[in-house]
């Protein structure tokens, strides 16, 4: 994976307790399609010259719209029972950076964050606020009926079930967490695109729809650049999914691109040491999505599976869920 | 500055186009009396073996209980009259961090942020979930009417005139942005103080209002762990104000421990480098305040002025407004 690429698109549908034995074939089947449905829209983008931001947003507008993955359609619900999801995207050539965080309405967070980046003064606004920016801005805002998703909310209940019973033998920080393992996944999923253009820029975008039965306006790494985004021409674009309170405090994505330019590692060493050594000796689990301004890619995650792939110049590519 | 204390506070009041001929004598003094009391209730917690912590939180606090910094009492009004604050804590011990973003009913944000964490699992509660969280745990909430300034009110409505005037003639990314000289130090007024205790803990905490007239939820560094607030004790603790959009985009205080960790920088190399050379280049404005391991302390700022000052082991103290 050590061979320069002049350009491609790699993409992340979320990292947890991904098992084989949990999966079907039909649902592997949907799961890959949909992958490389993302992988190939975007890859066209940069076949024809297009941008890494381009191919980064229709990759990740391609699996929100998909209810398989907990961003935009599909996302997971809150404690409130409500769909409440993060996004952000950053511009490696302009170190530009656009978020959204906690907004109910926007059908595609990542073209919300992506406008705030473009069209605003500013790289983070949250709430109704954010809301009400898109609206102005011309984005497609939706009914919130538009999120529901059978199979998330039939999730919700199981997990607020057994978080009624866990919470009788749970510490005082227990009361939002669940870990139940069927459901790691869930609270980790997230969506990420990564991409490297022919111009050489680079470009990273992240979405989700957060942790299943969030309470109190709990924000993750998703909208945080730094922590579950970051993109710089000079070294890398890094797109995260995993246990957000981890990846904040690790400003993962960024310590990705830290090692790099700082201590001159390779995209690979970096990234090893933030997942595989940092992470992993706090019990922080998740992974992340990488690309180098010379096209390497990376995908390391610490966790069982993850669903990523990559499309790259001469359409070599690739798609993988397990370890 | 770069002799070793075993333990000190550095705090900020905010940086801006703070200028000697725009003070006047009496405020200059209010000023810096409030700044001393600060330096004075957080070193007292250091000098009697407390934490870094707990300095840090004691200093904040009276900054916030101010009407001359903007952040708690005295924080600036959003372009709905509301004050909507954030604030982000870190322990460099643990590296444990909290932050809240956009209450407008606490009291003390720097001290809910405290709480997030340490009596939730979570990093970052935005919103009426942070104050309904905030509530939970005990947390003084006060009418909104609390936060009412006179001093900030007539400032924002005398804003919103300029801007009103200005919008005609600004560009689609005009709108939210004031770039008025004479209101430059309130735009990006910040309260934070960095600690280092007999422990050899560090620590750090970021306290705003955020930016006058704010639009559509806009979120700026201070609440964000590795923008506006970082510590790790193996490096340094850091507290940073200014245009907050810049010190998101460059993780500035987690690049400055990055710096001495990954390239062995010392602490002024660091501050100097993402100060003076990285956000001075983009055009970026604003200081910051740190201290490392060691009790080296650093104060730079690429502002006319900054409100800062130091207290370290054996009372050695200084208080500092303009260059």
């Amino acid at each position: 994976m050590n061979n320069n690429h002049k350009y491609g698109i790699v993409l992340h549908g979320g990292a947890g307790t991904i098992l084989r034995e949990n999966m079907n074939e039909e649902l592997e089947k949907l799961y890959i399609k949909k992958l490389q449905e993302a992988l190939d829209s975007g890859y066209a983008i940069l076949e024809k010259n297009g941008s890494a931001l381009d191919a980064v947003t229709a990759a990740v507008n391609v699996m929100e719209n998909s209810p398989l993955f907990n961003a935009g359609k599909g996302s997971v619900f809150s404690a409130a029972g409500k769909n409440e999801m993060d996004a952000s995207i950053m511009d490696g050539h302009t170190l530009q950076a656009g978020a959204v965080a906690s907004v109910t309405k926007i059908k595609n967070p990542i073209t919300a964050a992506r406008c705030v980046m473009e069209k605003s003064a500013h790289v983070l606004l949250i709430g109704t606020g954010a809301e009400e920016f898109a609206k102005e801005k011309g984005i497609e805002l939706v009914d919130e009926s538009y999120f529901f998703d059978e199979m998330r909310w039939k999730q919700f209940q199981k997990i607020k079930e057994i978080q009624k019973i866990q919470l009788d033998h749970s510490d005082d920080k227990g009361e939002m967490i669940n870990p139940e393992e069927p459901f790691k996944d869930e609270k980790f999923g997230t969506v990420g695109a990564v991409a490297l253009d022919k111009h050489g820029n680079l470009a990273a975008g992240t979405s989700t729809g957060g942790m299943t039965n969030k309470k109190f306006g709990r924000v993750g790494d998703s909208p945080i650049i730094g922590a579950g985004n970051y993109a710089n021409n000079t070294t890398c674009a890094v797109s995260c999914t995993g246990h957000g309170e981890y990846f904040i405090r690790n400003v993962v994505a960024y310590d990705v691109a830290a090692l790099m330019n700082y201590k001159n590692y390779s995209l690979q060493e970096a990234c090893n040491e933030v997942i595989n050594t940092k992470l992993k000796q706090q019990g922080g689990e998740g992974g992340l999505i990488a690309i180098d301004k010379n096209g390497n890619i990376q995908m390391p995650f610490n966790t069982k599976g993850m669903y990523r792939g990559y499309k790259l110049q001469n359409n070599q590519t690739g798609i993988f869920i397990f370890e």
